[in-house]
């Protein structure tokens, strides 16, 4: 199930180029997969209130068109496989022409806050997060 | 005394007017301000680990002219008033031509980090920080 | 006339006090000037694409309270005066139960983007910031 | 041939949970492979101020162990292969114990900055960019 997050894009985000860097969608696209989560139930601070942190384990995202200062972008994300130990979201970001910016996908584990190992997602979060 | 810190401004600090972000000041004044501790004998690490945190009360930016790509900035950075419940810095930020780009003074205050509440500087941090 | 604007504070803008980091209340205000002037008629980017740059000549923030992750903040922005060579605005910022985190002012000054001297804000301009 | 980069961590690029956020290693990439260019004879300023742009096409990140305030990072960065119409960079981040906490790869490509048309290197380039 695709889930579609709107972001503007800041002054601050974009570069010499006039193009948002590089390192800014990964903040983008972890806003989007927060609203996702929002979205099925889950807020991730709530999850953290819990003891469970979910840092990110990898990342990869392919550029093919610059986003630019003041878009309106479309993020759309998708929960890739349902998660156990490890959690995959992917992204796809558009601009307000409907034009594919780049692709992304990051992969997450499930951490316990007390002492950092990592965990199963407990079964009561696992309900929310069916593809 | 004054001390003196070197940054090197990255890409992704420059805005699309080919400037620093005004924002990015905080950031280069706060690791100044790191590095005159460091250099007096305290890490701000240790500060927080022994349960004190310092957080900014205020802050105050004059600028005068842009940083750019690539700069080799000077910090200058002064401590302007021995710290009892608060602590003041300045800042003096110089480009490599030695061109004054901008001003800047912070005053941070010091809190227990079990319950938030503000406390006075522990006797044994204040002597490394006299005028 | 006051103008509101809201914004969801995201994971990496919180440093490991859990707080909002004080060098991103620039970057909400900056978001937040430029909705103002959108709500007024005037686009940023396209004020930019006419040639005339805006930079930040000082800004100064008062921080009373932090700003916590996922909080669902309100930025109040007031335009302090009509602008002629400069342009001022004060901001307040609340957190979802309405309790006041900070203030700021920016003071922002008009400059020609093809020599970078500074210039009065063209006519067609002035109407649209009225106090 | 590999160059090596030392990076300080910043306060405000750790996030609530202590680590350094996953965003932030795109910077210190960045800043490595400018540093690898400027010991091999080559600005990134410089470049852009001749017209080429270096765009990134892809990155992939994976994080093993997390960065923490105030630790002193290394990053390794290796020239994977000689640049033709594209440049990919390879990158190793140790913190300050010689533990590896990620490794990256970014993949570049050249861009005309008049018309932001794909080209080649020039030929007065590539010699310092031999592997």
């Amino acid at each position: 199930m695709t889930h579609s997050h709107q972001i503007r894009v800041r002054y601050a985000e974009c570069d010499r180029m006039g193009f948002v860097h590089h390192s800014i969608y990964a903040l983008y696209f972890e806003e989007a997969r927060t609203e996702i989560l929002r979205n099925r139930g889950i807020s991730y601070k709530d999850l953290e209130d819990d003891g469970i942190l979910m840092p990110v384990r990898s990342m990869q995202f392919t550029f093919m068109k610059a986003g630019k200062y003041d878009d309106l972008l479309t993020i759309e994300v998708n929960l890739a496989a349902p998660p156990e130990v490890r959690c995959k979201f992917e992204y796809k970001t558009f601009n307000q022409n409907g034009e594919l910016l780049n692709t992304g996908e990051t992969e997450l584990f499930f951490v316990r806050k007390s002492d950092l190992r990592p965990i199963k997602l407990p079964e009561q979060y696992k309900t929310f997060l069916t593809i």
